[in-house]
């Protein structure tokens, strides 16, 4: 007999049936009728399975009663429909296989109840807590949704590089990927020779694909990355992450109003996706995370989001009656409150459009007013900026321009400056962080519990 | 009217239709009789749809008679039945719009045929054309399937850190990541400091998700990553790349025997997603690039894999007629030349099992005969090895044991160590590299051109 997922046991309609189940137990209650209750969990979903084990198996005494929590088990029985509230099924063992023992004296994750910081030193252990295991199950089903709605739509998945020479913000602070023995280069009292490197020049980790995704989306028309991307700075807050997952769709002949309509399916599939697939784990983080969340995400999922110039939006921001931290006037960037002003007066997602080019990247492209580019910001309540992204400039002259306004080496740049010169098209696409997704859905406050191994300056264990 | 891809108009049934297509021009030819036929492409499809261009058209001498091989237009028309062979339908247009020219004198891109290594130098533009276009459609066909055969068959989608100070083989060639700034460094004339980098300590860019992914299977039951992998080898081959995509499913409670399957019927699935969905392109591959290849996965797909021992597949080589350049012997590592031997003794794919213990990593689990390991490699015709997994070491004594004959510190692996002290289950995985995999499809013969930008010894261009 094959066994099958407690998620399934769970669920199981047609019963009485027999089953088996692997997983590790979570708690043992011993009845005083002479039989244990076992609660078993294997991951697959957030309830564990009760199994009801007769004192009458022959190692009742000397395994099933010394059962304790991260113990892991194979148990062979009768699936019934259970009696008892909360559950539909229970499990009645005919046989328990110890596979794992589990010290209870050392195990770490008691019955007590843990913050998620000190969760995070056993990282390794964590995803078997209520809460990680949910967050990584509703992770898992935004990745999938990811994949699948730029499937079904056309876009070809995309695998750009990691290390790479070039720097596609031109400002970005990056981690350097070397073979030279630092050892060595530290008493060298030789300056450094970067040709001795491993590719012959420096090389760093890549801090988006947008770029090198440009030159797929001008032969392939629609393409998306779903990759880590990186950033060395020294932040040590709630919302930093040093490796983290993007996803980036770039589009052909894509304007920025393609580009909105884009971004907005994509959120409220993807949503979707997580409201129908996790609906236990969602009412748990409903009820526990964050009240409010499923109404919350059911309404992005249901309502057009606004949409606002970002003049509009200084306008509206400068005329309320608020007091922010940090004035607010025509050319800075916005901050934190002011976009949580934002989606509370629009009360739902709400996309800012065309941005100051004095606050953009060289790659947005310039707006007939010459002072704005044809940049798009999605802006969600709790989070703020969710997705950023733009049309981006197809015309080589102005390209040619602004790069040199950045103070960039156009011939760094060379074969990206040369999609506008061999069949140059109108072209747009976006970023979506997928840690700032997954903190939405769920209502972590910490971007560190939402990513399974976090790296932040000093931590890099597991 | 949205425009629809030129794989959508080469497809169409319903006509006659009006269409708009957006692409790139690949050849322009007039006619005596006053017309022109384009052959546009937009890289949904490996075909081009041929469009009738009348002399009629108002920009027909001042634009339609310039356009050059990478142009992009956007074309309106008629979408009709074609009379001509090899095409199903045609476009006769309506109305030509040029969104970009393309300079015919510095084009690299030109009618001529170029070879694969020179079109390396131009990877930003080589997916235009027809073969690499065709691998990256089926290099996406393959990266979709693989998450949709994971999703289906219940395994969590993974993201495992690419930035880590463990070594999973504890032997491979890393790369180093630091934000040390290495021109100071070298000048410094004083020993390193690793505790002043960004992680306070030595990182590394990973070789292998499998450990972390081991302690997610301990909590989720069955987990899969797919992500980017580093080596550091200063191996210069058709067959090695410093950063490549790896699939590795872990599994809770698999034993080899489960591994095999699994593998078997994922190696099955993903081929044939690929026959089915990129019929096309595959059939180029079996015409152009290698003969024979269609005939060759339809037999994976359809045949069961054979299994052979390593000591079986040591007896059937030294007592073969053959002679190798590697001798063979019990305890060596097969070379290519003996894969290929084995694979063609079977006419078809081959799980090698049970390897000698020393020339396996510490992580997988010693068989009962103390010699062996149970671990797996599955070869394929042409390519050999493409999946090698493993049943892991369970039980803590022998692992401890394993380690410290590698030489490994336990100290720096605890979290490894733990998931045998709580709760320890069997489990088993394997590791796909996607390049392989891609290889094998599609019969390219150098790995650098089934990855959109190749990194290897002193290139990391782009």
């Amino acid at each position: 007999m094959d066994w099958i997922t407690i998620d399934a046991c769970r669920r199981c309609t047609d019963l009485p049936t027999e089953a088996e189940i692997r997983g590790w137990v979570r708690t043992r209650r011993d009845s005083k009728g002479g039989f244990s209750f076992l609660e078993v969990n294997d991951g697959t979903c957030l309830g564990n399975l009760q199994v009801v084990v007769p004192g009458e198996l022959e190692n009742y005494a000397s395994e099933v009663q010394k059962l304790t929590a991260g113990c892991s088990v194979i148990i062979r029985g009768q699936l019934l429909e259970s009696p008892a509230k909360g559950q539909a099924t229970e499990l009645h063992a005919e046989s328990v296989q110890v596979t794992g023992w589990c010290d209870g004296e050392t195990y770490p994750l008691q019955k007590k109840r843990h913050s998620f910081e000190k969760l995070r030193e056993w990282s390794h252990l964590r995803a078997r807590t209520n809460t990680l295991g949910a967050v990584m199950r509703v992770r898992n089903r935004l990745s999938q949704s990811i994949h699948r709605f730029f499937d079904e739509a056309g876009f070809f998945c995309l695998h750009t590089p990691i290390v790479t020479a070039s720097d596609c913000e031109g400002a970005g602070e990056m981690f350097r990927v070397t073979t030279l023995n630092l050892d060595k280069l530290a008493g060298s009292n030789r300056p450094l020779d970067a040709g001795q490197d491993f590719f012959g020049k420096p090389t760093h980790l890549t801090v988006s694909g947008q770029l090198e995704g440009e030159t797929y989306a001008s032969a392939m028309s629609k393409i998306y990355t779903f990759g880590p991307t990186f950033r060395a700075e020294n932040s040590n807050t709630s919302r930093h992450l040093a490796e983290f997952w993007m996803v980036e769709p770039e589009a052909a002949f894509y304007d920025l109003s393609d580009n909105m309509q884009l971004a907005e399916r994509f959120l409220k599939r993807i949503f979707s996706d997580c409201l129908d697939s996790c609906a236990e784990d969602m009412a748990f983080f409903d009820e526990r995370i964050e009240k409010g969340k499923l109404a919350q995400l059911q309404d992005v999922v249901d309502k057009p989001f606004e949409h606002m110039t970002y003049t509009d939006a200084v306008d509206r921001l400068t005329s309320s009656d608020e007091s922010f931290e940090y004035p607010v006037k025509w050319g800075i960037d916005l901050q934190a409150e002011h976009e949580k002003y934002l989606t509370q007066l629009v009360d739902g997602p709400l996309i800012l459009t065309d941005y100051p080019a004095s606050i953009k990247p060289f790659y947005m492209r310039v707006s007939d007013d010459g002072k704005t580019v044809a940049a798009m910001d999605v802006l969600v309540p709790g989070v703020g900026e969710i997705i950023g992204g733009s049309q981006r400039e197809e015309r080589l002259d102005v390209l040619q321009r602004r790069m040199a306004e950045a103070g960039l080496d156009e011939q760094e740049y060379w074969w990206y400056v040369d999609l506008r010169r061999y069949g140059s098209v109108p072209h747009a696409g976006f970023g979506l962080g997928l840690e700032r997704a997954v903190q939405y859905v769920t209502g972590m406050t910490n971007i560190r519990d939402v990513i399974p191994f976090p790296r932040t300056p000093g931590n890099a264990d597991f």
